[in-house]
């Protein structure tokens, strides 16, 4: 049975567009992969009359229901009660939870109990599977009525999307007797019409794998998925449409299944035991907090040096005063001697830098925005790419730090 | 009269997750200036039965449908074709936007006459008001019927967000007579609960203007909101409100209208000429990252010092080698040391400096995992202050970042 999703994200902050709806993004994603379909999303506010009357639609157009949010300690947070209301349930007290949320309170702020208003978090509907929260206070759960499964996750990103993997993932699959698997192949380098120029006749010939790309932030997603009776079946069905797509794009596929670049190239010089530091100019920062996101970056990642200023790139980089004199900041002859001077410094295997125009202006020496070097320096040398990234300055500091990570990944391989 | 809007945002990928509805946001924020009421944001494929249904259930409870997407020149584009014929309208050629989109092809492309497929872009609901696209091919409209106006923008937010601002705008603020005006006010160091706390009784008192706290990433808002016939009369209305609330929260208060903490602090620092460099273990470049995400971020900061390693720590910034054997690398000791040795070595006023344990494991001396000092250096001394952050390691990391911002401003205050 092909289960229809619906998402119903509950927040008058989302509704004032106080904040984005990126927990949507993640779940229509998640909930892709597992073949199932979304075809609706809904926003309420925190109001418990307009949320039933979204649940009361909802149940007659979907077998599941997802709720993001109001699952709080303030008296805006209704979700549970509502939910509970409109399929008949009451709430009682889950003592795992109370348990657990007093130890969040001790652990985390120290100098508190739990404060009166969290108390309410421990109440979920009877006879519900409790999905515990380890990376905030408000457990989120599960039930089954009439005929329809109902889900409810934290709203905050960070909790949400956690509790998904860890807690709403499985009760899913538990759903479906069908596997469906998929195999996320990441691409640096092309844009999306580019990928699907070259695949448009296979993606139409294929049923089962299906194979789709997707864009992001200047690089290409493409999904193999599978349905089969088992994970094995699965697997045999993606492994030769992902031989096929490899030969298609060698080495502008970075990674099978994986998060980031960042990540590839972290878990590559982990593997190979070099260290990576960086100096920064137009990112600003950007490529150190991208590897230092990830947990162990302390096994790679030495340091970085953010060179905003000439004096900067001359004091702490030592690149000559006579190279920005004679080229200016913005030139490949910096980039070069940031990226040396970065691997003296911080006593590294292998060094990054940039240095270009991340706007809205170009800079004193006429330098469009857009322009960006990007030097690397390792045992054999120092290589320097030219970037043109357009007029958006975030985009640009984006791509920037990207277009680093992958010399890094090409260097190393 | 108070309108009510429904945003209902049409396409496939949305539901896929292939994007983000960063136009639902948009929208809501700037009808939430006008004062128009959103209850619902509904997102649908692109599906004219679906869409059929959603727009027939909005018409009984809101005045005004605003669409996004769907006006593309694909067969999959429908929004026109559907939302018309939910009204009883034809769609009817439009010279002008054939016109309008011809010479945006001969400009922007210059190598074809309009495709094929874009013809029927140019095709409108009968007596509609054409939202003309100086960004894109595809024209908006307006329309009343039935007593609810109805008007579509194109998805992607490039065209979306200045179709809405120079052309929408001006159709919906032609509705009401009224004024709605926003005052917000940003805190740092307090959460959400602490805040309703202490406004609580007030919050419930007050009808014009209202005023209500929003939580966003370890901060809060506080929005005051007037209604009246006039902006004068509506200002009139907030500012004593403000004069309260600023009286209860002090220098909690960062900021009135501005976009973040970094954002006030560039501009403090701009204008009183104060440089500003960084030391960062823990964030690992995320305050550089964030300062710099801001155009003009050169003309307050100088650089910053990544320092990953103790070794880095000691030879970069030259925190003495006894300092780090003593007490360690996560201790206010080499917090300050490290503060005092960004502010020498980027030679700035004021040197920011972070060491703490992010996680997700404790570090070798056993410190717990959300420990953070965050140090900060200036020409009257070195600060540190102690945190205890929770085991969240991105939430460790933007709140460490954000508390050391904060530092900057109560210094320069």
């Amino acid at each position: 049975m092909a289960h229809n999703v619906e998402l119903i994200s509950v927040g008058t902050e989302l509704l004032l567009g106080n904040i984005l709806n990126t927990d949507a993004q993640f779940l229509s994603q998640e909930l892709a992969k597992l073949g199932l379909n979304v075809y609706y999303h809904t926003v309420v506010g925190d109001n418990p009359g307009r949320l039933t009357q979204a649940v009361n639609l909802a149940k007659t157009r979907a077998d599941i229901i997802i709720t993001t949010g109001g699952l709080g300690p303030t008296c805006d947070d209704l979700t549970k009660e509502t939910l509970a209301s409109c399929f008949g349930k009451k709430l009682v007290l889950d003592l795992d939870s109370q348990r657990h949320m007093e130890e969040y309170f001790k652990k985390g702020l120290k100098t508190c109990a739990i404060p009166k208003s969290n108390e309410k978090q421990a109440f979920l509907p009877e006879n519900c599977v409790v999905f515990q929260n380890d990376w905030g206070t408000a457990p989120g759960c599960a039930f089954e009525a009439e005929g329809v499964h109902v889900l409810m996750l934290p709203g905050p990103p960070g909790e949400c999307t956690p509790m998904f993997l860890h807690r709403a993932l499985p009760y899913l699959k538990n759903l479906s007797a069908e596997t469906i698997l998929s195999r996320s192949l990441r691409l640096f380098g092309l844009g999306e019409s580019a990928v699907e120029e070259v695949l448009r006749d296979r993606m139409n010939s294929l049923q089962n794998p299906t194979l789709a790309p997707y864009a992001k932030e200047g690089e290409v997603e493409l999904r193999i998925t599978a349905k089969a009776e088992t994970e094995a079946a699965a697997r045999a069905l993606i492994a030769p449409v992902e031989t096929e797509v490899r030969k298609l794009f060698g080495d502008q596929i970075y990674g099978a299944d994986v998060g980031s670049l960042e990540e590839v190239v972290l878990a590559l010089l982990t593997e190979k035991h070099l260290t990576l530091g960086c100096a920064e100019s137009c990112t600003g920062g950007l490529i150190a907090k991208r590897i230092t996101d990830l947990p162990g970056a302390s096994a790679v990642f030495v340091g970085g040096i953010v060179s905003y200023t000439n004096a900067v790139k001359h004091d702490v980089l030592g690149v000559p005063q006579d190279t920005l004199d004679r080229y200016g900041a913005v030139s490949p002859q910096v980039a070069a001697a940031m990226a040396e001077g970065a691997r003296h410094v911080l006593n590294c295997d292998l060094a990054l830098s940039t240095t270009g125009v991340a706007g809205p202006t170009s800079d004193e020496s006429g330098n469009p925005v857009g322009l960006v070097y990007v030097g690397l320096a390792d045992k054999n040398g120092t290589t320097v790419r030219e970037l043109h990234l357009g007029s958006v300055r975030s985009r640009t500091r984006t791509r920037a730090a990207s277009t680093a990570f992958d010399m890094v990944r090409r260097a190393v391989l």
